[in-house]
Order: C-alpha cells, then sequence, then structure tokens
C-alpha cells in the first residue's frame, strides 16, 4: 500500500517535506496540496504529477484521494486543521508546535480524546535522532542513577528576519521542553527565564536566554537559547546522574589538521544537524498509517510543550519563576513513553 | 515512475537490500527473486505481495516485469549475471567483488564497453558514508597538499565460520583498495602483505594483515587488518598531505562517564556502521535507473580492485612486492571520477 | 638564593606542598612547621633534616631563619596568620579560602593595603592550569565577542566526612567563583542557589547544588557542583560568546578501545587533575618571594571570592536571589589582571 | 643534599637542561660547564652564580665540585664523555642518541659492563610522559592481550638547515625506536625503509619515510616520519592487541568553536609536546644520583637503539629489509624493565 498524503502549507518545511515523501522516503506519494499563497501551491505541485491543488486546507482534508495529512502550516492555523483531520478520521503529521497556546492545544486534545483513538503524530524530530535515542536508553537504563540536573544548549548562527523575541520560547526552547520530558519521563513544573548581557548581532531580539526548567522529580535543567551565535548550528544536552552523566557525544565527518588546528566542522543548520532524524520521523509515520496507530510524539506531548511555552513567555515577560499547571492526563495518553 | 527490481541472491545482504528497497527508500519495488536455494527464494518472496520467485538467476533478468537487477549472489556467479544484464540492457547493481579474479572482472568490462554505455554500479557503499565523502572534498580540495601516504585500519570483531585466509585480501582489504582509489584519484601500482603475529581468536587464518600499497604518484598506504579483534567493528583512515592530515573523525551517539571512564559505544558491525552508505548507495543507483545514466563505483572500479586483489593474494601465498597491471583504461571509464 | 620556608598546618595538602617544595620544585627549603596537631608537626618535621617543629604558628612567623610562609591551617586560622605574616613584612602564601567570611577577608585587606605592598598569594591553583589559562586567552583575545553565559561544572566522586552542606560553597564552588571573575575580568553582582533533587549517596549534604551567577555586564554563569557523583573528579567549563564558545578540552592519556566501548580515564581526584598547576603556582610563589614581589591571586580576589561566598550561603539557607556588595577597590589592587 | 652538575655542551637542549635545573627541579645545581664554543659557554655560566667554565669536557668530569654530569653535546662527542664519566664514577645523563653507531654504542656498553654497576640514563624522555606512561601500562595489563601491530606517526613542522637525511633516522625514527622495544618489552628484529613521494617543502631530504620494523615477536610496526607537514608537531602511537586496541589520548587544552570549526590547538614543537616528560625525566635523574643508582634508559637501550638505526641507514640507503643483530644482553641490564 501505498499512502496518499495532503499537504498543508507548502513553505520551506512543507517543500522539505514532500522531498523526502517523494524522493527519499518509501511507501509515500503526495497526492493533494493547499498553501496560503495559491501561486505557490501550484508551483510546488506542477514539480509532480497528479498532485491536486486545493484551495484551503480543509479541501485537502476532505480529498477521498488523501489517505493522510501532513500539517505545514503557520502554528496558529494547526487547531482547525489537526481538528478536521481528528473528525475525518485521518491520521495527521502536524508540525510543531501544536498550538500558539496552551489553551487550543487543549481544545485538539479535547477533539482526539473525544475521538477515541490517536491519530496526531507531533513533529518533534530529536525523538528520532541517533545522539537522542542513545541518550535516553542510558537515562532509562539506569546506569547513572537518577537524572538530577539536565545541561541544554540551543545555538543558531542567524535566525530570519521574522523571528521575533517570543520565538526563542515558542520556536527554540520548545524542542528542549520536550526533549526533556521524554528523556527523564515526566512533566515540567516550572519555569524561569533570565536574561543575560544581549548578543550584539541580536537586535530587538533578547537573545541568548538563559532557562531554568524544574520538573516533577525536582530534576533542574538550565537551557541556553543562542540564535545569534555565527560559529554553527549546535545542540548539546547531558544529563547528570547520581552516579554519572551522559551526553550527546561528537559527530564529526572529519579531523583536518591543518595550520596549527585540529579540527572539524560544525553543522550549519537544523537541516543537517538533523537530516536523518527527519527521515526517520516521517518514515515512522508513514508506517504508522499503514499499521493503523499513531506512533511518537503525541497530542498530549503538544498540549504539554504549549502549556510549558506559555510559562516561559510570562516569565520572559514579566520575569520570576512561573509554575506549570498541567490538566489531568486522559487515559489515552497513558501508555505512552 | 517506481523502478521494479529483481534480485538475485536472497542471503543476509541480498535479504537487507530487499527490506531498504521495500521499506525504506523511494521509488523501487521488489518484483521478483532467485536463489541458489529455491526453498529460502520462496520464504522471502513470500514475506511480501506479488513477487515472483524465478527457477535461476537468468530468469529473473528475462523477466519483462523487471526493470532492473540487483546481484546479491555468490561472488562466483557475478560475471554470468551481470554480463547477462548488460547484454539485456538492463541496468545492475552488483555487490562487491564485481568478480573473483581480474581477468573474470575482464570480461565485464570487454561487455560493457561492447554495449557502448555503463549499465553497472558496483557496491562500494563506502564512497556514501558522510565521512569518507568529507575525507574525500578536503584532499580534492588543495588544502593539505598532495597526498603522502595514507593510513588505514580495517577491524572486525569476528568474522563467519565461512571466512578463509583468502577473504581477508578479497572481501576485507578490496573496500580499502576501492578507497584509496578514489581518494586519491589514481591507480594502485602494487602491493606488498605482511604476515605480523597472528591473533589467538584467528585459528586458521592468517589474522591481522599489514599491507603496504603504492600508487602511480608514488604515495604509500598502509592498511591493517584485523578480524578478530573482538572489541567491535572500526574503520579508520588518515590521509597525510604536504601541509597537513585529514581523518575519518569521532562518530558517538554519547558519551557516558561513569565509574572512572568517559566512554562510547563503538559500532557492532558493518551494518551498523555503514547503514547511511547502504541507504543513500541504493537510492543513488534507484534515482539512476530512473534518469537513465548508471552512477557510481563502476565496472572499472571493480575490474581494478579485483586485479589489486589478485596482486594481493599473490603476495600473501609467495610474499613479496607484487606489481599491480592494468590494462589501458577504455574511454567508456574516462570521464568518471 | 634558596627561600626558606615556614609552614602552617601540615593536615594534607600542607604535607602535598612540603613534598612539592622539597622534591619537585626549584628554589625553596621548608625550615620550619607548627600544627595544631604537634605530635603530626613533629612526625611531617622528622622526615627531612633541619626542620624545627614550633608550638604555633605564629612561632613559624617569627622565626628569623623563616623567609616566607605557607599557611594551610584550617581556614577560621587563615585571618591571625596571614595578617601576622603582612605585619612581619614576609611573603605569605594562603590556602584557599582566604577567610571563613567577607568580614574577616575584608581585615585582611586592610592589613594588606596598611603594609602599602602585596604580601599575599591566594591558592587558586586553576590559575596556573594549562587549560583555564588558554580558556582566558581565546576570551581576552576577543575571538568569540563578549562573554555572555559561562557553563561550569564542579563534580567530586565523593567527599570527607567532614564535608557539611555549607562547604558546597565555602570548599567548592569557590573554585568557580574566582574563576569566573578572572576569565572574565570583572565581579560577580549576586547569587542564586537552587536545590536540584539530591544525590541518594549524598547523605545529609544537599547535593548537587545548581548557582546562578550573574556579573557586572550582565552575563549569566550556570555552576552545577556535584560532590557525590562517583564516575569520578571533573570540571567543565564553557564560555559563551557572541560569536563563538571555548571550552576546556579533552585530557586523556590514553584512548582504550575494549569490548564495544572507545574510552578514557577520567582524573580521580583534584591532586591528579591541577597536579602540574598545584607545581607552578608554588614554583611562582616561590620566585616571587626572590624577585620581592608577591604574584598571581591576591589579598582583593580571595576578598571577592568570600563575599561572593556569603552570598551563596545566604541563599543556599534563604533561598532567592543574593546581591553581592562588595567596598571600593584598594589601588593597591587596581593594576592586577 | 643538593646535586652539583657539570654540563657539557650547552646548545639549546644544553640550556634547556640548566634553566630546568636551575629554576625548575628540585636538588640540583649547575656548577660546572664546558662547551665547543667557549665563548657560549662563559655566556651561559655568567648567568648564574658560582659556575665553572672549563675548557674541555673531560675537565668537567674530573672536577672534583661535580657529583654528576649531564651530556647534551654533539652526537658523536658521545662516547668519550659517558666512557670517561663511567670510568670515573660520576652518574651520567645522556642525550640521545647515546652514540653515532652500534660499534661506539657498544664500546659504552663495555665500559659500563666493566664498571660493574649502572651509571648512566639515557635522554629518552617520552618515558616520562604520562599518555606513554599509560599507554604501556594497558599494553602490559593484558587487557587488550598480545600486542600484534603497532601504528606510529612522528611528525615536525619543520627541521632546521643542519637537518640531513639519515637524521630522519638517527634523530626522528630513533625515539620510536626506543619506544616500541619499552612498550613491547622486546628486541626490534629487522628494519625496512620505504621512500613515498616525497614533500614539496622536504628539499634534498627524502620526506616523509614509511618504516617498518618487526620484532621478536612477530609484531609489525608501522612509522611515519614527516618532518616538513607544517601544521604542528604531532605524535601518534597505537597498540593493536588480540582484542582491543590503546593509543595515546587527546591533549588539548582547549576546545574553540568559530566560524563553522571546532578545534583545539596543536603543540608547535617537541619542548611544548613533551614539557612535562622533560621534567619528570631530570627530576629522576637527579633523584637517583642521590640514591646512588641509576634508573630510566639504559645504555644497553642506547645501544639497541643504536643498532637498529644502523639497520635503518642500510635500508634508507641501499633499500630491503635489514636485520637487526644484538650482541649478547649482559646481565648489568636483565633485571631492566
Ligand atoms: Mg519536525
Ligand atoms: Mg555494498
Ligand atoms: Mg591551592
Ligand atoms: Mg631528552
Amino acid at each position: 500500500m501505498t499512502v496518499r498524503v495532503g499537504v498543508i502549507g507548502v513553505g520551506m518545511i512543507g517543500q522539505d517535506h514532500i522531498r523526502r515523501l517523494t524522493g527519499v522516503l518509501a511507501g509515500a506519494r503526495v497526492v493533494a496540496v493547499a498553501d496560503v499563497d495559491p501561486e505557490r501551491a501550484r508551483q510546488v505541485a506542477g514539480q509532480a504529477i497528479g498532485v491536486t491543488v486545493h484551495a484551503t486546507g480543509l479541501d485537502v482534508i476532505a480529498d477521498d484521494d488523501v489517505d493522510a495529512v501532513l500539517v505545514a502550516s503557520w502554528g496558529a492555523t494547526h487547531e482547525e486543521y489537526v481538528v478536521a483531520c481528528i473528525q475525518a478520521g485521518k491520521p495527521v503529521f502536524c508540525e510543531k508546535p501544536l498550538a500558539p497556546s496552551g489553551e487550543a492545544a487543549g481544545r485538539i486534545v479535547d477533539a482526539e480524546v473525544a475521538a477515541g483513538r490517536r491519530l496526531v503524530q507531533l513533529g518533534f524530530m530529536r525523538r528520532y535522532d541517533p545522539g537522542y535515542l542513545a541518550l535516553r536508553e542510558v537515562v532509562a537504563g539506569g546506569s547513572i542513577g537518577a537524572a538530577l540536573l539536565v545541561h541544554c544548549a540551543h545555538r543558531n548562527p542567524t535566525v530570519q528576519p521574522h523571528y521575533v523575541a517570543d520565538m526563542a520560547i515558542t520556536d527554540t526552547a520548545v524542542h528542549e521542553f520536550d526533549v526533556v520530558r521524554w528523556l527523564l519521563d515526566e512533566e515540567i513544573t516550572a519555569v524561569t527565564v533570565h536574561r543575560p548581557r544581549p548578543n550584539r548581532h541580536g537586535g530587538d531580539v533578547q537573545d541568548p536566554l538563559l532557562l531554568l526548567l524544574e520538573t516533577e522529580s525536582g530534576a533542574f535543567v538550565d537551557l541556553e537559547t543562542s540564535v545569534n551565535i555565527r560559529y554553527g548550528y549546535d545542540i548539546r544536552t547531558e544529563v547528570v546522574g547520581e552516579d554519572g552523566t551522559v551526553e550527546l557525544g561528537p559527530v564529526a565527518p572529519v579531523v583536518v589538521r591543518r595550520e596549527g588546528i585540529q579540527g572539524s566542522p560544525i553543522a550549519a543548520d537544523w537541516q543537517e544537524r538533523f537530516e536523518k532524524a527527519y527521515d526517520v520521523e516521517l518514515q515512522h509515520w508513514i508506517d504508522s498509517v499503514v499499521a493503523g496507530t499513531a506512533v511518537g510524539p503525541s497530542t498530549w506531548d503538544g498540549y504539554a510543550a504549549a502549556v510549558v511555552s506559555d510559562a516561559g513567555l510570562t516569565s520572559l515577560h514579566r520575569g520570576g519563576r512561573v509554575p506549570v499547571a498541567l490538566r489531568d492526563k486522559p487515559g489515552l495518553y497513558l501508555k505512552d513513553r
């Protein structure tokens, strides 16, 4: 069976997923697209054969030739499309963030709980990175004891002009919100955002930030977000346990020795760093559609990340420590890990 | 277009390629198989829908529903199948080695030259490994000057019971024969095989070996092959230039600190180490079938490796330095790099 | 000239310095000792020829045969001995901490300012470590831009039974208080101490701690102190600038590949990790005594660290962010960097 | 007791040892010097108090105020001075090489055997490097099984104008001749020197070389010597055993991330790389003089290295494999390891 995928939103990430579904992964075919910019939708559709251009995302979801939907549109539109997919009983892959607020995300939880089965996979691709998978295996294996601290850094060389201050929380730190929950298998309970001396490259955006997260077990997480650090895209995570630590390892294709330096190249951007994770993530989704069961990051994971983001934004704007208040976890998500 | 692939030989590597074509890569479907063991062929075919089992490899090639052929049978049979593919005008991916001798490989060269176009891609997967690609880019870029020396180690933790002494040359060292030719963009001109103190785990097989290769430009290559070294699968390559060096970098998913040691896991076997290279290799082949042009390691590359292997076997058995005598390179292969 | 050194306090660190002065470094000789435990003083003195045992530290200082004094007694006694040395005009090397409170340390500042010249070198040995020296050179060189963040970890496998909760600030974190001031060339302005989930090995001691330091320029420092982490003694420091970062590098004598792991030994304790730093530190002191000018970490550095420690203790006990209030820096210390 | 040292030869290395004896190490004092250039001897002596300048090295040895002698003159003069020290019963530290030929070195062995006790320590400083010590401990510990192969590289960025072709054997490779003997605790039995494509920076000197050494147990050693490689001073050694490997680890004070590269500085020269080894080496010598027993690399080690060098020179000039023929090992050296 070839899964016939409809794609809503064909900007940079949407086009990248289409490339992946078409030329890299097994078992899927893109059959329909829509975009807020109809001309862009037509251009992207024209690059392949048999791709229908729809006027709206809802038309994509309603299309009988569409088995499953990939939502890569602007975050504010996710709620409408994902809820429509759930109501249509169609599997949906939704790029992060699930929704721009915990409240909106909570309504998607309601919809899926009402549907009575998981239909949503959220695009937290790091859970498919070999480094993060190995990290989690060590933490879960118990050889370093209970996790007490996590040290994270999330660095981008530059950001696009449309990057505004809040995005350091909602677009950047949100990846670590999910990673921490997943690595430690527990919820985040409070967020404090500190504002260090600003980077001269940062313009109006307060950059870097230093976030402090607390978890249910009492673990503390410090998280640096730097989005103008020029030298490369660099992701660092170390979990400190009672008996030892585990951190993401070095991944350097080569070591060059020249002119007094032994050096390795650093990834230029997230596409390069997480290329394989994106591939594995989306292949798992296609396979899950065939198997009939959603896997991976869930609506609940998206909801929790959104509520933590809300707390992060409050702390960023007002200062101080902001507790995170999650609703009770519905039974639908209890068996996930 | 979905490429319909016939697979000849469904042992370990053949089955792995079928898994890849079916569930990992885009654009291909396995439609026919054959194996020297008909029962095994039936079992493998039974795991998917619409796969025809043929009595012989030649029947696979003759099948009109087969667009392209993947040869993963025993090395001694490659010549027959690859030549038949060439004569049938069907693209063929052939696992290494191309043939068990330079003479046999030369006949495949003759067949392809007679056909007047490249139809063969040889399974030297390292050319698709990110590490080797980066290594070659640095060497070709000139920043370390001309390559004067190459240091290689090729280590397997254990080998299968059927591994006999000659395979240290024909199955193990052959990868470096190709890698050196490709990295330095020149031919190997002589081989000397030394026999160090044997590993107690090696039984009757002389292990390790220390090979010395010489190239057209006068570069020297030392190559350790160890096939019983227990600790893991480990591939090391360093190119020493006039002004600097470049070597394969560290690829460790995590670093664990426990009990006085900071350590990283080592790959268990070649499947793990070169997983991505195998994926990229075969996707390139599928894409080339669609595009109508063979790419990557050529019949000439397989021929040159086979002639170097012949020299290596002579040196292994009789000792001393054995020159490598290649025929003139046909024009068909001149544009390759 | 051979510097004749009197040593006050011959516990573990005192004995180690005597070993160093006697058998490792050039230009010094131990001629007198005193200890709160007279028997221990006699034993240590008995291991060499010509070492006088005095009843008290003040007697050591008063001894005409003593050119310079090394204070390695309990921290609470430092003020008395260092002030006496200053008043006697004798150069003094004082182990850290300078004094158990900012107030006590301030009185030593007063004494030295009254004397009108620097006589004190404080035992912040990390300033002599090749790694820290290289770190500081990169930061000062400007190639990574202004320092915005510093990430530190200070880990001990275990601590002695007499280690109590406050020592995580006064004995452990105090090293980073000094290192941060020295690396960034500015003062610390506030301290916040967080209490993560406790290590089960920690007994009554709250361990680990996560400290947040702020500096004059607005840089933020996160500092993990772990003193029961079992796996080894591990010190990590990374300075994050506007354009790049610099961190302490790997220092592993060997890499061993065995049983699926490539691993390097981790230092067992601070003596091993900072062996060379201790040697260089004390040789600099001896040389400075000969040259007639105190060098290295000053009384001011000890005072600043003590005031930051005071703030750290307040935050540890009461919680929250505690500002650091330093007196004006006397001219005597202005030229130091 | 302060050892009164006479230094013969006050060129670069001699002056460096004087600096070390005077200002770095404990327990020694330089009291006499001589040099082939009397003016240079006077200048060096003038930098300290109480240093006698002698007309000849023999006068230094005969000086009653000289307890022990350090020979750092030109290699061709070592035999005369070391034999004179032995005959005078004075401990002597002799820079490598012991003598310019196995024959000359053999005469020193004869002299010391006649004296009936070890008086000579040879300046193979690598035996005191923490990396090499750890390497040897792992090999001797047996955890990687018997040593089967050793991979070595010895790289200098540039060499002095007086460096001639033979010195690649007698000055450069000689360090590995000793290291291999010491790591594997056995003698080298044959040498083959290969001449790769020459480095364009090498002028008349054949550079690099690729040496192949064989040992009594059948282990093979490949050794690259590169003396014009520009990028830095780099020493690499990996011992390959039956069950694993051990190699010199990374020693980088810092890692800097800037402009797409994560890089560490490489040592500029041997003084920087082996600074600590030189210090420890010479302190051991001073301590051994006080203790009355020579330690460390012996006359036999110098003799064996000289005979291997002879074989290396023969292979360099005539080509081919040259066996190494050592005399029987005198009982005086049997207990050394
Ligand atoms: Mg994603
Ligand atoms: Mg292959
Ligand atoms: Mg100290
Ligand atoms: Mg030396």
